[in-house]
C-alpha cells in the first residue's frame, strides 16, 4: 500500500510511522519505567519496536498483556495530540554511552556503531563513527536517523492503531534474549487506517491456512515436521493444473524437462560458491561414508551438471532446461507460515544457457512467457524491480563487470518491451542482478512472485564451454528464472487472492452433482460420467442431506457448479446450473453444459 | 531362465551350478594352495565361489588375472570330465573345526551353526547344531547342504564357462575382509551356454548405461553423486510420458493425487516401524535444533499423516492416495548400476485405505491396473510371486494372525482372477505378505515390476480409524502397490528390453525431418512445426550434413521415423517416410503422416 511513485523510505508514511514507533517507546517507558529499548523501525504497512521486559516470577521473559497494549494506545494517543517536535541532535561516542547508560541494548548499537560494524538498522558498514545521531521529543530521546515528522500531531491519533504483541529475538538470533515486540500501524487519516484494518480482516478471513484445512489443499503434521506442508487431494489436483499450464507454455518455447535428486555433494555447493551463502539456512550436512552430502537449496548446481554432461556447439544453444525442482531451506520456526514461508518448497526453475548474442532476445522471451502466466491467472496488477548488488555488502560474488553487463542487459530488454521498473539496491541474488515481478492482490498486498536473473558468475565457477561458430571455446551465460517462484508460495497466494474460489480451470472439483432425491441418485451418476469423459473433475452429493443443504456445502467448498437433479431434468435430459455466487441459470441439456464449462476451461477464463 | 514349473532350488540347474562351483573351487584350491575358502552357491543363471588369496607386495588384497581365469577353467574342465562322486556326510562340531582348522571363513561359518545364528546360506536359525553337513568329491571336502549332481561328468564341461572375477565382501559387510569372487555359468548342454552367451553378448550391448549416454537419457556427475541420476532432456520425457499414462490410468481407476516432502522426523519412521529396518540402508539422519530428520525411506509414513489428517467415514472410502514419491537409501557403492540401482529413486507409489469389506476387490482392482500397464508395454511374459513371512527371521513384525488375513486376501484376490504365482517364504515386506510381479525381458532376464501389498500393521501402530454404518471406529486395512516399482528401474529395463527403440508414444524424439538440401530446410520446419501442433515432438536435421549420414544419425538416436524432404515433397506438400528400421514407406501427404501417427500414439501401439 505504499506510494509506487517514490520509494517507501522518503514517504510521508514512513515518516509518521516511524514518528509513531518512538511515542509508543515513549508511552512504553513512562508505563513500564524499567523496560529496556531494543529497536523500532518503521516496516510494510505499521512500524514495530521491540523491549525487554526483564523476567516474571517464573524467570521467563515478562510480556505485555491485552490490558498493557490498550493502555499504551490510550497513553500513546495523548501523546501524539501534543505538538511536541522531534528534535534532530548528535552525541559523541561518549556521551551517548554515558546517556544510555542503563540500556543495555542501545549499548551494543553504539558500541557497533563506534567499531564500523553495524550501524543502527543492523546493516554492516565500514566506517567507524566518532559520533551518534539522536532524536527526541519531549524527554524521550532515541538513537536515530530519522526521518521523523515534525511535530507529534503530525502522526494523527485516529489514524494509529496497535495491532498485536509477539516474541522477537535480539538481532533476529534466536541464541540472543527475547524481546516483546509490539506492532502498530499508522496512516494519513482515519479513513486509511479503517480501510486498512477491514483489509485486515478480511485477510484474516481469507487466511490461506484456514482455507488450506477446510478446503482440503493441505496439511502440516507435526510428526512429519514444521514447514513441510503436505498436499492433500484438492491441493494436489490444483498444482497439478498449474504444473501442467506451465509445461504447455515451455513447450511451446522449446524449453527441455529434466529431473535431478533432491541432494548433492556438499562439494557441488562449494563449487557453485552456495554454500557459504546458504549454509547458515541450510539443513546440516548428511555424512556418508566420509562424503558428505547437502539436500539442496537450489536446482542451478544440478542443472550445470547436466550441461556439462557433454559437449556443446553453439547449435545447441540457447538450451533451456526447466524443472519443479524441490528444494530445502531451514527457515527458523518462528518464520514459517503456512504454503507462503516453508522449509521445503517446489521451484518451477529454468535455466537458459545461451550464447552473449543471445541473452536479449532470451530475456524477452522470459518476461514475455512471465507476462502470459500473470496475464493467465488475472494478475494485472503487478510492477517490477530490478534488483542489483550493494558494493558496500560482502554478500554479492563476481566482479564488477560482470554485475554491470547483467544490470546492462536487464535494462536494454526491459526497455526494449517497455517495461517499466524500479532498481533496488541489494536485492540481488549473490550471483547476479534480477529482475522480480511483484504482484499487488485483491487486498493491496504485494508478493513477489516470478523472477529472472542473469548469470555471468556460475558459467565461470563451473568453467562452462561451447564451441563458437569461430571453433573457439566460449563461455555461455546463463539466465535462472522461475515464473511461480515457488509452487507452494504461489499455491498460498492464489488461495488468498480468489478467497479459495479458484478459476474453474483450476478449482480441485469443478462441479457437484446434486441429485434432489435417493430416486435421482443414478442419473446424477451418470451425468458425473459423463463430465468426466469430457475431462471435468466431478463429485456427487447421493448423502441423506436435503438439497439447500447439499448446495450450501458444495458452496462452503467453493465449488465453481452445482447442478441439481430431478424429476424434470431426468426427464429432459438436462440439469438444473446454479454457481458458487448463487447465481441460478436454469436448466440446460448436459451436452450444452459440457460444451460451455469445457470452453471456460481450455480458454482459462477467470470467471464461471 | 529357471524351470517355472518347479522352484529353482529343487532344479537340475542348480544342482549342476552348485557343483559346478565346488569343482571350480576344487581346481582353485590345487592351483592356489594358500586360498582361503569362502561360499560358492548358485545364483540365478550360475554360480560363483568368494576365495581370500592374501595380500600382494603392496598389502593389498591378491587378485585373480584373465590368465588365472584361463588356467583355472582349463583345470575345472578336466576334472568335471572324470567320473567323481558328489559323497554326502556329516561331521561333528568339533570334527568339523578340526578338519577346516586352516579355512578361518569355514570356522566362522562352523560356529555360527554351533551358535544357532546363521546357518550355511547365511539365514538366521535358532537351533544350535551338533553336526554339519558335509559334501566331498575327491579330495576336496567342503561345508555344505546340497544338492549336488551324483558324478563330475553329469556337469558337462563344455556346458560350463567362468566369465568374470570381481571383488566382494566376506558376508557382504564393507567392513569385513575383501574377497576375490569368481562367477560362472553352466547349463545342460552345450546349446544352452551357447544361447546364453549369445544373450549375455546381447545385454551387454542393450546395457542401459551405454545406451542412456548414446541417447541423452540420464547422466551419474560424480559431483553431485554416485547412484544418483540426473535424467536429461530425453529421459525426462520419457519418463514423464510414463507417468502421465499411469496418471490418466489412476484417475479413471479413482485414485487421487498427493505430493509429499522427500523428509520426515526420524519419530515418524520410529513410529511406522521403519527405521530399524532401514536404519542400515539409510543415509544419516540431519540434526536441526536438536530434531532429527530422515531422507524418507519409503512413502507410506507421509501418505499415512494425510490419511490422519482428518477424521473419516465409511463413506470416504476406499481412498486411494497416489504419488510420484522419490525416496532415497543408501546402497553400497559396488552394488549401484545406472537406473537399475540407485540411491535415489521414484516410487510409483499409492496406498489405497479400505474397509475390511473392501480388500478383495481393492486388491483385485489393483491386479488389473498392472496387468492393464503390463499389456500396453507389450511385457507379456510375466509371472507372479506371492512372499511370504519367514517365521523363523526375527525380520517380520506383526501377529501371525495379520500375516494369515494378508496371505488369505492376497489368495483368494488371485484366485479370483485367476492368476497363477507361486509362494516365496521370505520375501514379503516387513509389515505384511506381498505379491510381486517379474517380468521376462526379450533376453529372457527376469526383473521384479509392479508389486501390491497387504497391510493390516501399519493402521494399528498409527492407530488409523474410521467411523463404519454402525457408528463405531473400526481400522481400516491398507493396500501398497506400485506397478512400475520405480521409475529409475522401469526406465532402465525399458531401455535394454527395446535397446532403446522405444514404441512410438515413449520416444522422446518421435520424428525427423530430414531436408535433402538446404533449400528443403524451410518447408522441412514447416513440417515440423504442423507436427508439433498436432502434439508430436519432432526435430528438424537442417545441418549440412548429407542426407545418408542424417539417416543414420536419426537411426542411431533410434528415432521412429524420419522424413525426407526433397523437391518432389515439396511441390506435392509430402513427406517421404522412412522408420529407424530401414523401412522405405514412401511418400506420403503431410495431414496423413499425421493422422498415422497420432493414432499409433493414442493407442499406444509399440509397432510402427
Amino acid at each position: 500500500m505504499s506510494d509506487v511513485n517514490i520509494p517507501y523510505e522518503e514517504s510521508d508514511l514512513y515518516r509518521i510511522r516511524h514518528s509513531a514507533a518512538h511515542v509508543m517507546a515513549e508511552a512504553v517507558l513512562e508505563l513500564f519505567p524499567a523496560a529496556m529499548l531494543a529497536i523500532g523501525p518503521p516496516v510494510e504497512d505499521g512500524f514495530y519496536y521491540d523491549f525487554d521486559l526483564g523476567k516474571d516470577e517464573n524467570g521467563k521473559p515478562r510480556t505485555f498483556s491485552e490490558e498493557d497494549l490498550a493502555q499504551i494506545e490510550q497513553r500513546m494517543k495523548e501523546l501524539l495530540k501534543q505538538n511536541a517536535p522531534f528534535e534532530h541532535s548528535s552525541m559523541t561516542i561518549a556521551a551517548a554511552q554515558e546517556f544510555f547508560a542503563s540500556q543495555a541494548y542501545k549499548l551494543e548499537l553504539i558500541a557497533d556503531l563506534a567499531a564500523g560494524k553495524l550501524n543502527e538498522n543492523g546493516v554492516p558498514t565500514a566506517v567507524p563513527a566518532s559520533e551518534v545521531s539522536i532524536y527526541t521529543q519531549r524527554n524521550f530521546v532515541d538513537l536515530c536517523r530519522g526521518p521523523h515528522v515534525k511535530y507529534t500531531k503530525q502522526v494523527k491519533a485516529n489514524a494509529v492503531k496497535l495491532l498485536r504483541t509477539g516474541g522477537a529475538y535480539w538481532r533476529g538470533d534466536e541464541h540472543k534474549p527475547q524481546l516483546q515486540r509490539i506492532y502498530g500501524t499508522a496512516w494519513h487519516n482515519k479513513e486509511e487506517l479503517d480501510e486498512y484494518l477491514k483489509l485486515l480482516e478480511e485477510a484474516k478471513a481469507r487466511d490461506h491456512r484456514r482455507l488450506g484445512k477446510q478446503l482440503g489443499l493441505f496439511h502440516i503434521s507435526q510428526l512429519v515436521g514444521s514447514g513441510l506442508p503436505l498436499w492433500l487431494p484438492n491441493g494436489a489436483i490444483l498444482r497439478e493444473a498449474l504444473e501442467s499450464f506451465l509445461r504447455q507454455a515451455q513447450l511451446e518455447r522449446g524449453y527441455l524437462p529434466v529431473i535431478t535428486p533432491h541432494i548433492g555433494k556438499l562439494d557441488l555447493y562449494i563449487t557453485s560458491g552456495h554454500y557459504p551463502y546458504y549454509k547458515d539456512s541450510q539443513y546440516t550436512p548428511i555424512d556418508v561414508d566420509g562424503e558428505k552430502f547437502m539436500l539442496k537449496p537450489m536446482n542451478c548446481p544440478h542443472h550445470i551438471e547436466i550441461y556439462r554432461s557433454e559437449a556443446h556447439s553453439y547449435r545447441d544453444l540457447p538450451l533451456r532446461l526447466a524443472e519443479f525442482g524441490t528444494v530445502y531451506r531451514h527457515e527458523q520456526s518462528g518464520e514459517l507460515n503456512g504454503l507462503t514461508r516453508a522449509r521445503g518448497f517446489t521451484v518451477d526453475d529454468s535455466h537458459l544457457f545461451v550464447t552473449p548474442d543471445q541473452l536479449e532476445a532470451e530475456f524477452i522471451g522470459v518476461i514475455d512467457l512471465i507476462q502470459h502466466i500473470f496475464q493467465t491467472m488475472g494478475f494485472y496488477d503487478f510492477r517490477a524491480r530490478l534488483g542489483t548488488n550493494d558494493p558496500d555488502s560482502d554478500k554479492y560474488a563476481g566482479t564488477p563487470e560482470m554485475w554491470q553487463r547483467g544490470v546492462k542487459a536487464i535494462c536494454q530488454a526491459a526497455d526494449k518491451v517497455g517495461m517499466n521498473y524500479t532498481l533496488e539496491k541489494g536485492e540481488a541474488a549473490f550471483y547476479g542482478p534480477k529482475l522480480d515481478f511483484i504482484f499487488r492482490d485483491v487486498l493491496k498486498r504485494e508478493w513477489q512472485l516470478g523472477t529472472v536473473q542473469v548469470d555471468f558468475l556460475l558459467p565461470e565457477r563451473f568453467d562452462l564451454e561451447y564451441t563458437a561458430e569461430d571453433g573457439q571455446k566460449h563461455r555461455p551465460v546463463m539466465i535462472h528464472r522461475a515464473p511461480f517462484g515457488s509452487m507452494e508460495r504461489f499455491v498460498g497466494i492464489l488461495i488468498e487472492h480468489f478467497n479459495g474460489a479458484f478459476p474453474l480451470w483450476l478449482a480441485p472439483v469443478q462441479v457437484m452433482l446434486v441429485p434432489i432425491a435417493d430416486r435421482h441418485n443414478d442419473y446424477a451418476h451418470d451425468v458425473s460420467r459423463k463430465l468426466r469423459a469430457a475431462g471435468l473433475r466431478t463429485a456427487v452429493d447421493d448423502s441423506s442431506d436435503r438439497m439447500n443443504k447439499k448446495i450450501r456445502n458444495a458452496q462452503l467448498q467453493k465449488i465453481p457448479y452445482m447442478l441439481v437433479i430431478g424429476d424434470k431434468e431426468m426427464e429432459n435430459g438436462a440439469v438444473a446450473v446454479r454457481t458458487r455466487d448463487e447465481e441460478d441459470r436454469g436448466a440446460l441439456p448436459v451436452a450444452e453444459f459440457i460444451t460451455q464449462a469445457t470452453t471456460l476451461i481450455k480458454t482459462k477464463r477467470l470467471e464461471l
